[in-house]
């Protein structure tokens, strides 16, 4: 039973006070073990608790999904395998996204609200920007893409900079030297998550060039999140959005 | 003559089309010598220019707050020392925060719309986070402060989460191992700029040690900017405040 | 004949001092070409000399096994793999846990003394949180297991506090930022051994991240051994338990 | 009013347990402005909040000191400097030893209990070393120091492994390659807390290198905590020594 | 006796061959006991032996560019202070910038030929461009200036596109985060010599952000030279611009 | 159609000076859904867009190859694997050398201009080195090869300085140390581009060793491109070799 | 014909003075292609040119054992594989040590001269220590062998101390934190070539933490070579044994 | 009384051997309270205790010389400043010199024996340099010292090469690149000491890119020290010096 599920059914009077109580406390989490399932994250930070699938086994991953499916009615995992997602199709019906890696149950809100757009700098960094994309959406927001804008071909980013400039916030996507949100942090007033990926080679280290460069961009308006992670900047995106849109999440 | 009066002129009728876009074209940058100043960021990214003090002699910057001020009517510097203030005292009137080192010209918005809320670990995280409040109330937004917040003692944070979850947006500055963004992003809404400072020794690191935990956050919604970097931390959250509130900025 | 049957016979009179003094002199360490073995350790430190399998070959670690079994009647290896496994369960009955790379040969003593809690931040920390547990254990101490009480949702760690405050000593088990030790060293008495995972991507940059943090913690009362390095906190847990409950270990 | 003269008054009747909680609710922490102190941090914890000096002005930290004091009765803080000295001697009579950069306020527990052996490399490394051995004293430890004793002339080293070997925790601090804590834990029982320094140069890279080999320890049994950080081995040590005596600390 | 003048005495017959061949031996290089000058390396590599200044003693940089002085005519110093060009203008007339720390003797050569183009991202990088500037300057190169053209204003950059395009070589300086050469190198044909500068701070590394964006630079063309070498960047500059005019250096 | 072909109508008058315009904007980036192809990168650069093929799909990469062989009639990729030229090979006739992992459409130019040296230091060098030498020669230079001539053997050096000395540009590129470019600059009049490479282990660190050596050349005249960017050295060499012979590109 | 060979040749008047001189300046290096093979390297320096296998085909390696074959009469290799052996097998008869990974050629010298101690931390250690003796037994010199003498049981090294005294130099390997050549240098009188390895895990970071350890010894009288870099040891402990019998290599 | 002189009088029957053991055993080592002073190194390792003198008060540098003066009749101290030499020069007559910080007391023995060459890169090297060379003569060596042949004016080097070929073991001090021990190993037979200096800007990172290359060195028979430690290297150069003498140091 979802915890929509649960207070619809206070509201309607078919569960006592004392018991909405009880389910309440009962689901302040929930112990598996290995895992101490967070159900009800939503309702106090307004996201859900996402699955973080690598260094989990697929029954690991296919037990938190069921039990969070069970409280929320959709649940969200990241930079899963195949292997996940086989193992979560045994206990609901799942979508997978094997290009960003998202495994996901439940439809999306009904009426996806506000606008993320996603601009990334080359066709590599795809699979970063579409984790961004895929967890805004997941979420609730609306979002535009606008990949291969690199600087190395600067009129490609500036064909796209009026829509960049009219959404709620821009997530900039961007391996090798990551200038691209400090080029677009000059441009336009949307303010800015930026995500290095470790796109390139050599002094590249992995994407501690894109991420320094990040940290010191000379245009304000920006904020960072790790390398590689389009989740936490689609999450975070998600979050201004709200914001920006005067409402309570999800 | 500021772009607002520029612009009062010409609705008023009192300058002619041709004269105000010569004055625009004129104004795109103006050309100082050692400094191109932009005087139509405000209006490009809905902030304005603002100068990085250190590395530029007194002289310097007097002179780009002179040729700011006559366009925007006022200008913000920031990690200004003492002798900048005084050689910027001498063409105008300057205020300047010698804990922060924000040295500004020209009065506040008048009516400051919106809600940050800056939260820091330890008294040594001061100088930061006063730059980050004071940089987001020069730009217009409205400022709650909580120093002192730090995780070793977790109950004086949770005595002010009631707060922070109210906020637009949430400014967390912490030094040291810097864990406090990752606490309050389990707990609140807001979405949070979370701001590494060089506060500790040894391991620290000169603050890469508060980076790196910021950008591996277990908890997300939070997007970080550069180690002291609280005026990177003022100018996003007003950024995202602006947005929250539907309106333009400035 | 292991150490302790060896003095059993010098006690009973069945070997003569002199008989003593050379096998003990002799075992000092025994050469086996490749390695050096010290039986004796656990007589001089308190702690048995651990076998540290990687980059050693199966039938290394079997030989080993062999002599130090000889000698102690029990052995423990670390990050071991199934062909250790195998090769050890060649010269003697040996257990294996493949999640903490753990492989033993003999029983835990009988009466297993004092109390270590064991808390970890994510399910993706088990390994090394089983590790810890696992060693501490085999040495001789009671284990409490706490896992996935990460900072993200801290009610779940708030939910164990107590037990926590009850311990002799705790290791806290944490990857990504790694605050957890920070939040505990907080707000409970006993001293913590904290343990950095590499659990994480991107600027974690293979648990850096995490055991800076730990270097760094703002709450005293914290030391931290090598990034997943669970055995090396399960035996400092160990000594620091055997020396809480005033005795001498093993 | 220290807290436990307010018991002590409770105890006798002269105030009421509503006042009493009153009080208590009040204490749980002072707000300054700038500072939230924490005087019920040693009732939570075994240890007291103590104050690390750099990056706030004299009369900030003249000020905290006055607000524990007061709570507590007796005040540590760390890498002081003669200025913090000399303002916090304006608000109480205080203690500073310029070597150690320890200030306090208030008198050591009457009767110092336990044994911490604290073991230093080099000369160079003794204001560190004086800071553990300071810090546990005034917690109430009992203080053997060791100096000088670097695996350059192990000799010198072992010439006090008897009494290394009798602590009931030893503190072992070493710059340069830090190899201190390892020689000693392949020899002796007793946990021990390693404390790199900064005694050094070149490859040395403050530290750094001496952090590395403690976390890299081939004997273990070993905890590190920070560079330099003197104070966090006296407060760990301190834990562990009252652990290790069966006793609550203070 | 400079070397030109040599030859021309040889070449006016003046001097034996036997003579000439004797001198330049003897000038291979000039024992000075702490330095072994240089002088035939500009007849070898096309450009002159230049002095690094620091961590030379006033005395020992006067003595230096006496003895080069006596064989070339003209010297140039690098890095130098007030100390270093007092010690030198006792030994010739000398010339000193102290915003680049250039210090010099001697005429530029009559007829400056071919044209470098020097951009940089910020008034606070001036010092290093001027570096770069003078040296190319001294070496016989024409150069243009661009300052202040950071891409936080891109529009700044539009504006002397023109002018880049048209150089034999570009000379791109930036510090922070360091995007300018990407972005330039996007948009114009010549080679570009890409100068981080230590310009900003935390993450910044000191000049290492600037550095690997520009090792990682999206934008093919580019070479880099050390952090703040801007006397690198105009020596590699004018080889470039040599090469392009089809003739020999000097 | 290719560019040239469309101008070549143009010229022939078979398309309107309209038509050709509509082309030109059409062509000014053609976007696949996952990139955005920037044809006329040739025309504003002086050299084409060059397809980065790491973290590309096979059928990725053919696609962008398919769109800018129609405009260009030759197409470059780096760093590319067999599948990529299997891919590449369905839609054109390709060349692909496993050695440098260079993959190519089209004919070089008929004459090809200018000569670049390149001179590595040891056989494990070579693919560097080959991408480099194979790159320059797509773009038009000649190449001259001079493989393995590290300063451990300095006089196979020596044998190749004529040779080296001649060209309008040199490559130099080494892993381990990579003194290489320091040697040659101190002896030869060309300007010099440094490639270090990842050859070597250990303290090589992935190549940031030669890196740093060819960062801190005392040689001046010598720009660096990223560890194994053969491509980018040849790119910037035919940039200069072809600056050098006073034409436009391509 | 070996260069040996060559010179009895022209010492037995076999070859005439104009002959020997051709092949010496013939054999000054060996064009191959891809390599520029180097014999008379042994003459130079008093070490034959070793070659580095990895990064190299079977192939290649096996046309470089063949050319400086016949030149010198024998070879060695390091860093080799299986399938190096087998490639140099078709073209001479060869040894391999899979330990080690030593491929070599040729018979050792005949009188091998002077005395290396080559002693161990750990058996992990063994690849690199054994590639330490392997090469120094190549070039000439006398090996004894002391492995698994780790300082975390001293006792072990104090063993073998009066073997270590009584060599001409010592070879001292360890991994993790690498503390063996100070122990050793601080108690006896031979010089000392420290060897780090990579053997560990976590802070270890692949071997620097025992890099740092040994460029940090307290003991002086200690030198360090690569890490893993057992090769490099060998080689040089060989040219100091050589030194101490004063007598010239080979 | 020195050593020698307590030995000479147990040889002429001045004194017992029981009062020879006393005093040998009292002397093991001198306890002063902060220092544990070690006379009998030299006996022990062949060479004296070195007093570090950086981070000790001048008085605690007083008196560790005196004490050491009393055994050994000399002294040596380095990177001492002007303030150590004062305080040392109130307990014996001492000579210090400022450029390589080298403080002793005491005579240098009467015939220097062997033969170190020391030859550095640049003037700036010039401390490290005659530091090395001091300890070497302080020891016993003879040195020879060629300064300023840095690979920038390779022939520089060329003109010194003779005499590095003829020396029992060569000192190669460099900063920057550091590339001199790589060319100077690859041309000549002795053993190589290399010592990276933290001369340099930018990119050097305080001799980190220096120490790296000499850990990189592609010429074999090359072993290096710390960042600076000219120290160090003339103290290993001397113990590679007494032993290619075939005689005990001292």
């Amino acid at each position: 039973m979802t915890l929509d599920r649960l207070l619809d059914d206070f509201e309607a009077g078919q569960i006592s006070r004392e018991k909405l109580k009880q389910e309440l406390l009962r689901q302040s989490f929930i112990e598996t073990g290995n895992a101490k399932i967070d159900p009800l994250r939503e309702w106090r930070t307004g996201g859900p608790e996402v699955v973080y699938c690598p260094g989990k086994t697929p029954d690991q991953v296919a037990s938190i999904f069921d039990h969070l499916n069970r409280c929320n009615g959709r649940v969200l995992g990241t930079k899963a395998g195949q292997d996940h997602y086989e193992a979560v199709s045994r206990v609901a019906e799942a979508r997978f996204d094997p290009v960003s890696g998202l495994l996901s149950i439940g439809a999306a809100p009904e009426k996806p609200a506000g606008r993320v757009a996603v601009v990334s700098a080359g066709t590599s960094d795809l699979p970063v920007a579409e984790e961004a994309a895929g967890t805004a959406e997941f979420l609730g927001s609306r979002v535009d893409r606008h990949f291969d804008c690199g600087v190395a071909g600067i009129h490609r980013l500036f064909s796209v900079m009026d829509d960049l400039g009219a959404a709620s916030v821009i997530i900039a996507v961007a391996g090798m030297e990551g200038a691209l949100p400090s080029v677009v942090g000059g441009l336009v007033r949307p303010p800015i998550v930026a995500v290095p990926t470790s796109v390139g080679y050599g002094a590249n280290f992995q994407g501690l060039s894109a991420l320094l460069t990040m940290m010191n961009s000379c245009a304000p308006g920006v904020g960072a999140v790790n390398i590689d992670n389009g989740f936490g900047a689609g999450y975070l995106a998600h979050k201004i959005n709200m914001s920006a849109l005067g409402k309570e999440d999800g």
